[in-house]
């Protein structure tokens, strides 16, 4: 049996974060691969939507001179024949600051030929703000129980 | 071929939403389920983690009197025998403040002889948040192309 291209991907990914090899991931991408990443953008550049393997390299390249992945856990996962999705916690340090980060994302990967086509990821981007800034963000109470 | 449960349950929640009507939803979920909506509770108090199907219900409740669902679109989806995840966008009012509110959010539903048995939500948050208090938050910026 054939091993899932999510774990492949997953692989890649993480080393091109963390030991900075982008070759592994590079071969791992479709040319025309769709990319969003769904948060603050203008508190990190490296979300929004991208097209196209070389742009989507930049991206990782950008988080891999930002963070380090210190951990990683898989809270919820579906898998398809070319296709995945999960829910991850991940324990992360800043480089710049050398905090510790925790932050709860989701994604949607759609592979073909064993590579990335289509990558959709959702961040829990209020709790990344405020760990980002470094002071909690004063919220008035919108919705209380009745 | 019998419907999946992600349709049954996904019409009988937006009706609870809508119309207030919780009995449909209410018979589509288990009496032990597991259920949590990541983003900030210090906002939505109906936001977090909660065990059994009268937690939930008084979840669905407190959501019914602060939104409405104008529209929702699903932007990714998978399904299992058992289980179903997906990525939507939603079109919502705020009943307090007649606002539009457009958010993202991801959920992993597993379900059990029909009945929901764990539910797990991630909320595009920060751009929630902005929405909801009406204000863009001032960010830092932090990651920025080198």
């Amino acid at each position: 049996m054939t091993e899932h291209s999510l774990w492949r991907f997953s692989r890649a990914f993480h080393r091109a974060i963390n030991e900075r090899q982008i070759a592994d991931v590079a071969a791992l991408i479709d040319d025309d691969v769709e990319w969003a990443i769904y948060g603050p953008i203008d508190l990190f550049s490296f979300f929004g939507a991208r097209q196209g393997k070389d742009a989507v390299l930049e991206v990782i390249r950008q988080m891999a001179e930002n963070f380090r992945v210190r951990r990683f856990d898989r809270e919820s996962i579906m898998l398809g024949v070319d296709s995945a999705a999960s829910m991850m916690r991940y324990s992360l340090t800043s480089l710049d600051s050398s905090k510790p980060i925790s932050v709860r994302i989701a994604h949607f990967a759609q592979f073909r030929g064993g590579l990335l086509t289509r990558f959709r990821v959702l961040v829990d981007s209020f709790d990344l703000v405020e760990q980002t800034v470094g002071y909690p963000i004063h919220l008035p109470r919108i919705a209380v129980a009745q």
